[in-house]
């Protein structure tokens, strides 16, 4: 990379990032205030992350998956 | 909370979530695909972050670190 | 905070940490290895640091999460 | 993965990396109380970790980013 930079070319691209940047934080903003409500209305926010996560896996994947935590669990007895 | 739950509104809330979720998950991948660009463009991606994290930087804060990271590598000899 | 530092103190301070975050780093390097000889025993690292963080809750407080993980999931059907 | 698992084997398995994960932890707690020592000698803990990472670095490596930080931060006058 020479030593010298395009500097508007560089202006550009920072605005167009901070752009994106500023709409993925309202996001953010905006799940916070989702989780705020789901715990205003007597929902564990905590388990409905947990769940999220679970929804988001393939429904054999998740058979398996809980088969092994019950496998494990059981073996050490939690 | 008691044991049982209104159905009904958790899954309202979880779409709501989810929908905000894929909208984040939206901006990050178009986040991405800018420092690709960038990256095509010859810019340095790292350096990219780094001076998008100073910006967000209030200017007197800034030059007041500049002086103590000087001020540190100084002593250090970095 | 004055703008001149007392170089011999910084230096011992920055070598002091260093060396611990050096044994840190050890530690998640054996951490690592263990990981990867469960794997070799045919265990499954994932369900292992499930349970890991499992054996960290208290048990009432373990019952009370499998309860309500169980009720969320019956009431979104995953 | 048969469905049946050897429990004596995990549990050793669990009980050995429990016991570098409390090793790590209490590196962690170490690193904390460094750093709180560092702040009440005056230190600032924010620099002192931006140094600490600039000190992993090679030194020519440092160098040609310290030129391409310089460079970025000319062309948006920050």
């Amino acid at each position: 990379m020479t030593e010298i930079i395009e500097a508007e070319k560089l202006k550009q691209m920072i605005n167009k990032i901070e752009t994106i940047e500023q709409e993925r934080l309202e996001s953010s903003d905006l799940l916070k205030e989702s989780f705020n409500e789901a715990k205003s209305m007597g929902f564990d926010v905590k388990i409905i992350k947990h769940v999220l996560k679970l929804r988001k896996k393939d429904k054999d994947a998740l058979a398996e998956e809980d088969n092994l935590i019950d496998l494990y669990r059981g073996a050490l007895g939690i």
